[in-house]
């Protein structure tokens, strides 16, 4: 049982069908004059399209990257980029705003410009997980240059509030980038309406392909391009155009649309059992996050006493596979910053699980899950030194160290 | 019959065979814990080591990308990044030497960072498309931070001599980048012996996938990526591995190594038989740039009275696919700068032809093709004011003018 759909999703077999001609014989360059260039062509429009369709945007304001961590870069350093030109020491326009509990895409963006000047506020979240919108408008002076906030965390799963982000954003003439590859297909995103300005999104969260995303960039706003070179996506990113994975993308954008609500439905059901039944069955289990505003796909949950990874190896022994925070960040075995921004302890954020549901988890599922889950909290409370078995009670807090918030 | 391999070749069904599981089952994220990851990840590893094979390079100094356009891009933009912490007034460090043909992901990036006072040389060509060593040697000076060279060229197929560009950048301790996107699979790439620190390749111009590609960057040479985020390619290049295409490229690497000497002999064959044929054929064809210098797999040819579209177009209502110019420059209009480098004049670079050579060409085609290009440049020149048909010659020179080399 594969619950792991943040990190990445299996390819819709649909996607992948779509996709097949353009690994076979529908092989041209949509560079080129002839038959096979043409239908190139015509399949880029139409994924174009049906991207666009999925966040209500213009076709002409989807640009296709490799991937999400591509859009946020470019996002990012392409207003950095076009700021550089109006730079002054009186007015060094170099102050990004955005949140501790970003993404590595963002946040290492950031941290690469902080090496170079700039400066950047990583604003705090609360318990729940979200920011504070008076803290964001304070935050902002005369050098902003941009203000960068995820739509939904990939690891807890909590959606900030983008169109009041996007309001404040405006008053002060700032563009709005969000991070939306954990959101598209799981809860509305509506650009016009959300107030965003620039939005990245991935096609392998949504049973797309991999190496394949997109960037909105609200018409009228131009940003000198990330990546130079043959002038493809209107000049605005450059590289042979991708198509198999590009009529991927589309397709999964199109199948996202037309389900969403059900989607939605599908999702929260079996994450509300899963919650419901997971702290009910565990004493001293927790749901980091705020619950109401939260994918609905989206389980995070922590258990005093135990250690997250082998939570993880153990769960993928009876065949369920999850993830102890978020994937992407494996590459370091530092705790979670999200989890440190909302000030829980390392040993307890350790102990962290993210179950993330998607169209193949099904609600009979729940239950074989839950006892997984439930036997194997057990047995590493059984092992752990942080646990008292007689007491049945958490006695780490006698190991714990402060918290070191990582973003800081 | 497809001629148009330096646009974009075929997948390899072998390629797609080993990227169908990847697609499919196989579709964990190469950063997970469980199983599915595992397999992710030595997938990687192999493709890596398959990439590493064919350059002569160690599997640790690949990085994925998604294509040649972003490996070149990187190569330059993260020498620049390196080399800004190091800026001063007196030492802006500010030089970078390339050519006046390189393919627009080189030659756009140059321009772009023009803009932000960097200096560019662009050496020029000799007429068989060759750079001068001696001159190469001259632009250096004291901020020169990179040299960046293609391999072979992309239009008409001339090879640089990487080997002695590499002597004389080591000599003066400067990097040498070769973008070899059209070389690698056609002839011997072998970064230690011919030099080269930084190396751009893509797959779908050797049978493998499209959105694909590799840097080879030296050991010892630590360059800041220009992709941020969750630390993949050991955080040289961030975004979730895009295995499917990753394993193709492996594959695509492999079989390339394996068949070069006969990919080679077949490709020179066919070659040789067009040239030949073409040349004895129409009168007032030229081959454009070096005989001798030059890919197998390349032939570009001059017909003076033609215009090349039309020319394209024709042929691909006889069948064959071929190309005028570069496919990657047909979003401008422009007549190419590489002719225009070759000091060929726009009226006569407009009547040019490439014909790019694959592994599923063959010599019985070679009739065909020619052919169908002699009937066609036959017609184009009867309906062609520049062509006068009483005497069979070329009278466009009147309506002449001179030739604009677009990169000065
Ligand atoms: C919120 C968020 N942003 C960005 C990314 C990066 O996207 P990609 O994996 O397509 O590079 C991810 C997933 O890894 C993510 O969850
Ligand atoms: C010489 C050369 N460099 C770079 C590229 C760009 O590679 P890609 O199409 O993978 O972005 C191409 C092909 O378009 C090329 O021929």
């Amino acid at each position: 049982m594969y619950v792991d759909n943040s990190a990445t999703s299996p390819l819709n077999p649909q996607v992948l069908d779509a996709m097949i001609p353009y690994l076979k014989e529908e092989y041209g360059n949509a560079s080129t004059l002839y038959f096979l260039g043409i239908k190139a062509k015509r399949a880029l429009q139409k994924a174009r399209h049906q991207v666009a369709q999925l966040i209500n945007a213009e076709d002409d304001e989807i640009i296709f990257t490799s991937g999400g961590t591509e859009s946020d870069n470019t996002a990012i350093k392409s207003i950095v980029l076009k700021q550089l030109k109006h730079k002054t020491p009186e007015n060094p326009k170099n102050h990004i705003i955005t949140t501790q509990i970003e993404h590595p895409a963002v946040l290492n963006t950031c941290k690469f410009l902080e090496e170079y000047g700039y400066e950047i506020t990583y604003l705090p979240v609360d318990k729940d997980g979200l920011i504070n919108l008076k803290q964001l408008e304070n935050a902002i002076n005369e050098q902003t240059i941009l203000i960068t906030i995820m739509h939904s965390n990939n690891e807890i799963g909590t959606i900030q509030p983008t169109k009041q982000i996007g309001e404040i954003a405006h008053k002060y003439n700032i563009p709005f980038h969000s991070d939306a590859v954990q959101s598209v297909g799981k809860i509305p995103v509506d650009v016009k309406e959300q107030n965003i300005d620039i939005l990245s999104l991935s096609a392998h969260k949504i049973n797309g392909p991999k190496g394949i995303g997109a960037l909105y960039v609200k018409k009228g706003l131009t940003l000198p391009p990330l990546i130079h070179g043959g002038g493809q996506e209107n000049s605005k990113r450059s590289g042979t155009e991708n198509i198999p994975a590009i009529v991927g993308l589309g397709k999964a954008a199109e199948i996202a649309h037309e389900n969403l609500e059900k989607t939605m439905k599908h999702n929260q059901q079996i994450r509300d059992a899963l919650i419901e039944k997971i702290t009910t069955q565990i004493p001293d289990s927790y749901i980091n996050g705020s619950l109401k505003h939260r994918l609905p796909n989206n389980v995070h949950i922590r258990f005093s006493g135990i250690e997250g990874e082998s939570l993880i190896l153990k769960l993928a022994q009876k065949g369920v596979y999850a993830a102890t925070g978020s994937a992407c960040s494996t590459h370091n075995l530092q705790g979670s910053h999200v989890l440190a921004a909302l000030q829980i302890k390392p040993a307890l954020s350790h102990g962290s699980l993210r179950l993330s549901i998607g169209p193949e988890n099904r609600l009979e599922d729940v239950d074989y899950i839950v006892d997984a889950i439930v036997e194997t909290v057990e047995y590493l409370r059984e092992i752990s030194p942080l646990w008292d078995n007689k007491t049945n009670t958490y006695i780490g807090d006698k190991f714990e160290q402060p918290v070191i918030n990582s973003t800081h």
